[in-house]
Formats: structure tokens, sequence, C-alpha cells
């Protein structure tokens, strides 16, 4: 077989054979069984490499032009039409496997019903729903200035993926930050991920199958209550009062439902605002190193704090290894930013690590960099610092205005520190249909029933947040918020 | 009782009077038992709001310095020390439920164990091993002006949550990438990851649990095997030929395993290099149709064609609903990035938006807006034909240098695009002996079992990166390369 070769071309040699080949067959001059020439003789032929023939064939028989029989040859395959397709039925019914995954869809609980905010056609709607901090207050434009200079600095290498741990200088940052809130703990056994969110995932596959038993507070973080339903555990609430989680009922449920992890926030607790006390945190890590129970302890915003001492965190109590610990830069920063951490010593560490990998590899390695320069320039502290004072008075605003817009029969504490007031109100009304009189006065609030584990719903309570508005929205916020109360009230 | 008030200061009333209690009680001034007024009575003696008064006692009782009786009053409590807590003591094992997670631990296979790189003393070692792009062609310089000019343009909001299913316009824009390449999607349908590997686990974990049967390609990515081994899920493989995966051998497999999930890499397969030919992507549509069996197409690079025409991806043959398509731009761009996308139509896709919203909340906003940026001006698709050209010549100069420095003993195939070459050694030969011998030549690769489900390993495989070198220092890697097989060889 004659085949004209052009050795300067940019065409590899093996392609012009499979090209040259390729036209005779489909243009019918090679026809069905030919047999090609064989590879040895060809390769002499054309005076090149044997695997450069090889090569050639094995790409028309990638394209079903040719078949090869062992020992025999290459051959012309006769050319067939595709294959006919399943057609494409406008209308059709879904495939039986996702029918089947949205049998057993779970729903999932929002803090807002989407469409009570939809249909509130309020004007100026003040908002003491959400879960983050106030966005204004985010040090945007320094954190643009921070992340330009480490683009400058590290070039590529902020780019790429880096450590599977996290980025180590941010990692050592982290243990130094939190030896000042006594927990040692090594760079080592802190592991980073995209926010405290993921920290808890992470923990809860390592830790819980399908099926299993975990106790949280009740009421609690609604995000968690619904990864852990989505996740198929079975969800066993404790009681929260002032104090905090109530400990000394833990250990007949303890005993009675075999739980495999206590989910705890014990700083300025979601939703309710407590903080776990001195004595019970000692009785919790006690009752967990008897009962052979991991507790997994959410710091998501113990650094926010307005007065008062703080109590030890439970990993600080921590005889070793008892005690996985998560916390985050979002509610304080930017929640975009989706940076958190987790601490754990042990073996555990290792699978933690291993889970993290397969989840998502690593976390944005700039984002990373970013946060550790910001932090140890001191830029942090010093926006914590000017947040709180901010975030203190806003506290007092409401405080305030909820002594002088909202009866008496509505009841609260408030909290030293957190975002969170957690209201009750008396239990013959319920936050749900006050949420729907609220939207049309023009304010919205979290009401209880997404914070409770199924079976446990309080309908009396909801949740407001006191930091995302100014002192003066804030005031305005629950005047409406009394008068939509008084409406509900006169309904009934 | 008589607390001073001082109605001006910063520190609000309930504080202050909760202070003077606390330290009459810890001066000993307030003894045991006794019985602090009524709150009814004190709220008129000091001429403050009932619930001041409440508010303070709550936090003595938060502390554990008061008690409360119902209908009785609240009494000072007897000062007790914290409950003795377990000891931490240095060497103690870990708690029992730590070494059942590690009794249970799988171990991840890495492409080049990490023994082989911390032994070689090579001072000039080349790597082929890696499964990324060369990151000194990443637009670094590029992406951090894109990214400054977003954080200017869009201010907190580039740092905020954002839309779960990821920022809007870049669903708009993928949708529009794809069309170009036969894939019709509604930006709807689209779901922005950390990274295709998140992607992955998230299909991983709605359609699958532990003990379901996942077909794969044999061999395959090594990062989605431990992802599937680690889940606990039984892997089968089906081998791959230069047309890629042997669909014809499929039917018999599906129905003596019942699989959950066909997890395919149809373009430049890692870590072969093959692409799957016309004819079997329409038999693998129809039989994933006709046994009611998803397909989970991972296009990583299918953008990266050097030569030859693109066969349709599986997604645009999808009569509706079969195919779940992920791909990233990660692999060309900058891996650190860590953003990916998923496409799902039907019921499934709003499981998988649950079940993205409770592993990581979202993926990092600022990202998503400056690749946006990036990808609608025409720098991304620039940089893709630019670097298209790079690694075409790399690829070839990898073939020339494996034809001249490899004895042909040695078999491989030329890649049409992608990242990789996958050599196959004379079957009497280990690519892991021959990685030890190779590190010393100073050359790394990964050697090919760790791309294999287990049971199904072919040692005398291996896999080179043709894209992270440049032509000198891929000749001069092959050569070494060569000098450690001829080594190998009589060493046997």
């Amino acid at each position: 077989m004659h085949i004209p070769l052009d050795r300067g071309s940019e065409t590899p040699l093996y392609r012009q054979i499979e090209m040259f080949i390729r036209q005779c067959i489909l243009s019918g001059s090679l026809a069905t069984n030919t047999r090609l020439p064989a590879i040895r003789q060809l390769s002499r032929d054309l005076g090149v490499n044997r695997i450069t023939i090889e090569n050639a064939y094995a790409a028309l028989e990638a394209d079903n032009l040719v078949y090869s029989r062992v020992g025999s040859g290459t051959y012309v395959l006769k050319h067939e039409p595709l294959p006919p397709l399943p057609r494409a039925v406008p209308g059709a019914p879904w495939p039986l496997w996702q029918k089947e995954i949205q049998a057993r869809s779970i729903a999932i609980r929002s803090q807002v019903p989407a469409e009570i905010l939809a249909t509130s056609k309020h004007p100026d709607l003040i908002n003491f729903a959400e879960g983050i901090g106030d966005s204004q207050l985010f040090p945007s434009d320094d954190f643009r200035k921070v992340i330009q200079s480490i683009m400058r600095r590290d070039g590529i290498t902020a780019l790429e993926y880096g450590d599977r741990r996290g980025y180590s200088p941010l990692r050592s940052t982290i243990s130094h930050v939190l030896a000042t809130q006594g927990i040692q703990v090594h760079a080592d056994n802190i592991l980073i991920t995209a926010g405290s969110q993921q920290a808890i995932s992470l923990v809860a596959h390592l830790i819980l199958s399908p099926g299993d038993v975990v106790l949280v507070e009740s009421p609690t973080y609604s995000g968690v209550l619904n990864m852990f339903h989505l996740f198929g555990f079975k969800i066993v609430g404790v009681p929260v009062d002032q104090s905090g989680l109530q400990v000394e009922k833990l250990e007949n449920i303890l005993q009675l439902h075999h739980p495999k992890l206590i989910y705890t926030i014990p700083n300025f607790q979601n939703p309710t605002g407590t903080c776990l006390s001195g004595p019970r945190r000692h009785m919790l890590i006690t009752l967990a190193d008897r009962y052979n129970i991991p507790i997994l302890e959410d710091d998501f915003v113990g650094d926010l704090r307005y007065e008062g001492k703080a109590q030890p965190a439970l990993k600080a109590l921590d005889p070793g290894g008892r005690v996985l610990y998560v916390s985050t830069f979002s509610k304080m920063l930017m929640p975009g930013l989706r940076v958190g951490f987790l601490i754990a010593d042990g073996p555990v560490y290792d699978e933690l690590l291993k889970l993290k990998g397969v989840n998502d590899l690593a976390t944005s390695s700039l984002i990373q960099r970013a946060l550790e320069a910001y932090v140890t320039v001191g830029r942090y502290q010093a926006h914590l610092r000017r947040t709180s004072v901010i975030y203190r008075r806003r506290r007092d605003a409401m405080a305030q205005a909820i002594y002088h817009y909202l009866p008496a029969r509505v009841n609260t504490h408030i909290p030293y520190g957190g975002l969170f007031f957690w209201v009750q109100l008396p239990d013959y009304l319920s936050s749900e249909e006050l949420l729907a009189l609220a939207s049309k006065e023009g304010v919205v609030f979290a009401p209880g029933l997404s914070f409770f584990p199924h079976g446990f719903e309080d309908a009396c309570c909801f949740r407001l947040n006191f930091v995302s508005n100014p002192p003066e929205r804030i005031e305005e916020g629950i005047r409406r918020l009394g008068i939509a109360i008084r409406k509900l009230e006169n309904s009934q």
C-alpha cells in the first residue's frame, strides 16, 4: 500500500496514515473485509516505526472502521449506521430510578417560608430572620486588598491544590487564636473545611450510619437538623433552659437511646442564645466519657461575647479525643468565604481527612491564604472588637424595644453574646400565624418550628436576629411586631 | 433590697442588678437559701420593668448562683465546687468509639506512594505522576485582575452566600458553552459544586447506599475509586479497550450484579486516554434506559482535544433524565479554584440541591463571579486554545521520546487529547518495581494499581502526564525511564 507521507508536517505520521486509510474506507475504495497490510510489512514499506502503524490501526478500530483478529490481521469493517437510540418523547415520565428517589424525598424546613417573603407586598420589609451578621459591616474592601496582595505574593501557588488538611500557616494561626481561648491544639489536628457546615457533615458521615441515633439540643440549628434528617439519622432532642442543654436529663436518654453522637452549641446557642453553665460542661464531659459517646461542639459565634466571662470550651475540658470541635470565620466575616475548621485528636482525624479528600479534595487555597494574612496582621481581631461594640448596642436597642412595644405576656431573655433573641409567645399563640400577620406589617422573623426535632415542636417560640439591622430599624421592626401580636391576640 | 442603679450608664439595668446580687452572694453577704425579693416587688422598688429583674435573676441562675422554685421564689444556692472531670492521663488509650472507627478504616491509594517521593534523593526529579495541567500556564495574573474588578464591582454581595444552585450568570454562561458542544441544558438544571469531585460525591450519596453495586471502567480515576470504596459501595469494573468502556460486555454484568449507577469518563479517559466510540455511546444509552440505571458522565477534560472530531456527549444523547453530567474548570485553569458543575434533569436535581445545601451550604460566591467574568469576556476560550497548542506539542514530544528511548516491548497509544499516556510493560514486569528504580533515576509516574478496582489489578501498566512538563524535560524524563526499564529487565 502506498501512502504519501509528509515528514515535515505538524501532523504526526500515524495520523497521516490513519487519515489516508480512513478516506479509502469511507470512499469505498477499500471494500468491507479487505485485509489491511500487516503492521510489520507496512512499517518496512513506509520506513516508519511499527508503533506508528499500530497507532494508526488502533485509531481506525476505535472509530469502528476496521476490526482485528488475533494472529490473522486487520480487516475493513462493514460501514454500519449507528444503533438506534431510545427516543426522547416530550412529556414522557422520568425514569423509574428518578421516581424512586423522588418517592423517598424529605422536605427541608426553611427558616422563613418562601411564600411568606413572596406574598408580603410591604415596600420596606424589616428582616429579623437571618442567621448571619450584618453584611454592611463585612470588611470587604480590606479583604479585597488582602486578596490582591496574596495573589501578587504567591502567584500560581495560591491557585493550586495545596495541603489537603488546609493551608499550614492558617492552621498555625488558628491554633494560636484558640490557645488564647484555653484550647490547646496542634496545627496538625486542625482540618480546614468549606464552612462549619462541611465540618459537621464530615463528622456525621464518619460516625453515624442511617438509622443511628444522634442527640441534639431542642431547639437547635435548623441547618444541622435538616442534614441529620436527610442523612437518615434518628434525632432525639434534649430540652434547653437558661443554662443551656439540660445535662441532668441526659443520662436517662443515653441509657434509653444509645446515641452515637451528641451535637451541641454551648455558646450563644442557635436559636435560644443561651450558654451552657460551667457545672453542666463538666457533667457533659463526664457522661460522654462514661458512655463512650463523642461530642460534636459547634462554637459558631463563641467569640461574639458582649459581656460576662466565657466558660471554657468543652474541647478545653476534653481529657483526650472525646470532643470534636468545629468553628468558622464565616459568621463574623463574610459567609461567602466558606472557610471553617474542625479539631480532632486521635485516629479519627485521619479518617475525617480521607472523607474530606473524597468529598471535595480540598478547600479553596486562595481564600485560605487571604484569611490567614488578614487574621495575622490583627485586622480580624480589630474587626471583631469593632463589630462587638456595634452588635452590643443593637442587642440593647432590641431589648429596649421589646420591653416597650411587646405585651408583657411575651417572654424573652437578654443574651450575653451571639446573634439572637429567642422569644416566647403565650402558649395559645402560634409563631407561624404571627409571621403571616407580621409580614403584612413589614417585619419577618424565624418561626420556632424549624428549630425543633420532629415530635418536639413548640409553636409559640420564634427567633429574632438583633445584629443585622441598625438600632432605628430594630425599633421600628419591633414596633411593627407588637402591632402584629396584638392583632393576632384579638383574632383568637 | 436597695440596689444603686446608674441610668446613664452603658451597662444595661438588668446587668447592674445582676452584678450587685452576684457580688453579695460571692462575698457571703447573701447566705445560702436566702430568698431573693419577689420579682414584682423588686421591680416596683427599683422602678424598672419586671422583665429586667427576670433577666437579672435568669443570668444568676445560668451561673448556678441561685435556683428558683415555681410558685415559691428564687433562692441563693450553696456555692459548690465544679464536679470533677475525667482526668487526662498522658499515654492513655483513645476512647473506644475512636478505636472502632480506626478498626474499620480503609486505606486510600495514592498515585505516587509518599515514601517513593520521600526516599528519592534525586536533585532534579521529573514528575509525570500528576493529574492536572501545567501550573505555569495557569492565567493567574489575568485572574487576579478579574477578582479585583469583581470585588470593586460587586462589593459585599460577592462575599455573601448567594444562590444555593450557584451564581446565576455563571450557570447561564455554562449553558451557552455546553450548547456549542451539543448539550442543550437550561441554567436551572446546572448545580455549581466545589470541583467535580463534590459533584460526584453528591450523586454517589443520593443514588447509592453502602453495599450497593456501582459499575466503573477498569482502570478508572483513582479519586473516585477511593470515594466509592470509602462510602462502602461494591465496585465492579468493566474493561476498557481502545474505544473506551467495552459496552458489549455490559449487558451480562447488568444482569448479574444489578448495579445502581454506571460511572464513566467517555472522553480522554483517566488513566487510559481513550474515547468511547460513537456506536458504544448509543449502546450505553440504550442499556441504561432498558435496565433503568443512571449514568454518571465525568467529562473532566473533554474540551482539551488536540485533533480529530468529538463524539457527542452521553448527555447530548440522553432521551431525558438518564444521564447526570459533571465537569469542571479546574483541570484547565487552576485546581485551587474548586469550581465544578453538575447537570441533572428531573426530580433528581432538587434532591442533589438539598444534599449540596446540607453538605456545605454553597460554593464560594467570589470565585464563581470571577470565573463567570473570565469566561464571558472570552479569556477562557483564548486560554483553552493557547493551552491546547502547547499541550499537543508536548504530547508529540512524549510520543517521539517513547519511540526513541523505550524498548519496543513497551506498548502505548497516542491519545487525541487530555493529559495522559497509558503505558503497558511486558506482563512479567511490575510498574511498582519500575517506579522504585525510576525514582532513583530521577523520574516518577503513576503506577497502574491505584486505578483498578480491587480484584482487577493489572500491575504492568502505568500513567504518564504529558502536559505538566516542557518538551525538553519530557525527553529527558522518558530517557531516564528507558534506563530504569532496562535495569528492571536485567534484574529479572
